[in-house]
């Protein structure tokens, strides 16, 4: 099993003297998901939790939509013998997901639409284009969820005393998902920000827990856009961080019914749509 | 022309009391970039400079590996034409890229490749196989630049002071060339850390100034793979970040012969690679 860190050699300038040492570094690794056995996409990821990330992940392609329409998702077995330390870890970098029966035949529709997606990038013409081909995918989020600033302002505490690896290494981003009392449901980290998402929203599909109409999600950096559509279409109606939002984050958020909450630190905290939800 | 920032509505909570208030959030936007008339990639950025972040994209994706290799790189006047804001709007959020007289024709082979390594991705199979492909692409940096730790510890503030719009809305990545002697060559700020350095990088490939073997690549967050990897490709021979290193960024960094300083913090910083560089 790949740690999620690495003790790596550092050379460590402290006013001007060196010394020799080592440290830890948070492992970043490609993830290949293959969908029934083709190769589907590669995610640079924090190895861990990786049923969960490729879960998430197709969640957020839109390749499924609950758990029902999954099947399998399993470390691969069918790369070359392990004859030495390299073939163990390829085996550990790539999944192989099966859907299930009744959308398996979907399988290369998908994959001739994800080529199609790359090649043509209609959503990309402009940011409410974007926007618009998103909702027609979703209805907006309009859970009743209510929380208590004193709550919220909780979360970033918490959240980082969940974070066993950032404390020893300084690099990964972390998503929790905390009901409205504050408890903390399911808590990741990856070296990526959206790896981290896809990573909570993942395992709790898996749990057959979507929508998450009763959760907020929680992240340690800035709330981008990606992050907000992955809410949506997990349809987790509030969504902090402790960091700045983008400007197509606030939009989205708006649009779809989200309420978005940034900049949480010590007593304060800015909401910038939908803020009925904290009272 | 698009703000890097755009004013939003925002409520701000401060010790329980609200208060209603506007505020800047850094503006998120897709940006699609065309070869030839042809999609080839949307990149979620902040507007501004996206003509050099179309060239660095495009050299760190491999397409070209010189100004020689470009030609032309102009937003589109070619769309329907402007009857409102929207459609000025995605005038600015595309750039079409022509190729110089001699590689143009490659056009076609280089959209068919790029299908061919999304759905095929064999770069992915392990960390490894990835550096060692990346490897085959370009010598090992080679440059004798050496740089004082006196001059290295003072980037973190001189990056910070050229951040004009994180000022403003804290929501900005940035990176900076500098040379020797510490002096900033070269900036630029993205709510993507990927874009910032394509920013850069693009810039001085566009004035025919690659290899960049006089200049320190520094970042205002976290040292990723990606980030090594545009540097190797730029023949940067060293790389700073404020923030931790992943440990496939590290491992770049060593095989591709570039110096990588993390951590970059007050009197101290950790050197992870390749440290006869820093006197």
């Amino acid at each position: 099993m790949a740690e999620p860190f690495r003790i790596v050699d550092v050379t460590r300038v402290r006013e001007g003297t060196r010394a020799a040492d080592v440290d830890r570094a948070a492992t970043e690794e490609p993830l290949e998901v293959r969908l029934h056995g083709r190769p589907f996409a590669v995610i640079m990821r924090t190895p861990g939790s990786d049923r969960d990330l490729a879960a998430g992940f197709l969640l957020s392609e839109r390749v499924v939509k609950s758990a029902d329409e999954l099947g399998t998702i399993e470390h691969c077995t069918d790369v070359r013998p392990p004859e030495n330390g390299r073939d163990a870890a390829m085996r550990e970098n790539i999944v192989n997901v099966t859907l299930a029966d009744g959308v398996s035949g979907a399988v290369e529709r998908m994959l001739a639409e994800r080529r199609q997606v790359d090649m043509n990038s209609s959503c990309g013409l402009c940011g409410r284009l974007t926007i618009e081909s998103l909702r027609a995918d979703a209805p907006a989020v309009t859970a009743p969820l209510v929380v208590a600033g004193s709550v919220l302002k909780r979360l970033p505490a918490t959240l980082a005393r969940a974070q066993a690896v950032f404390a020893q290494t300084g690099g990964l981003h972390a998503a929790g998902l905390f009901d409205a009392d504050g408890r903390l449901d399911a808590v990741a980290e990856d070296v990526g920000r959206h790896n981290a998402v896809d990573k909570v929203v993942g395992r709790m599909m898996m749990r057959d827990a979507l929508p998450l109409s009763s959760h907020v999600l929680f992240v340690s950096g800035r709330a981008s856009y990606e992050i907000v559509q992955k809410a949506f279409l997990a349809g987790i109606p509030i969504v902090g961080s402790v960091s700045a939002p983008s400007s197509l984050a606030i939009e989205l958020a708006a649009e779809a019914g989200i309420t978005l909450v940034c900049f949480v630190r010590g007593e304060s905290f800015n909401i910038y749509s939908h803020e009925e939800r904290i009272v």
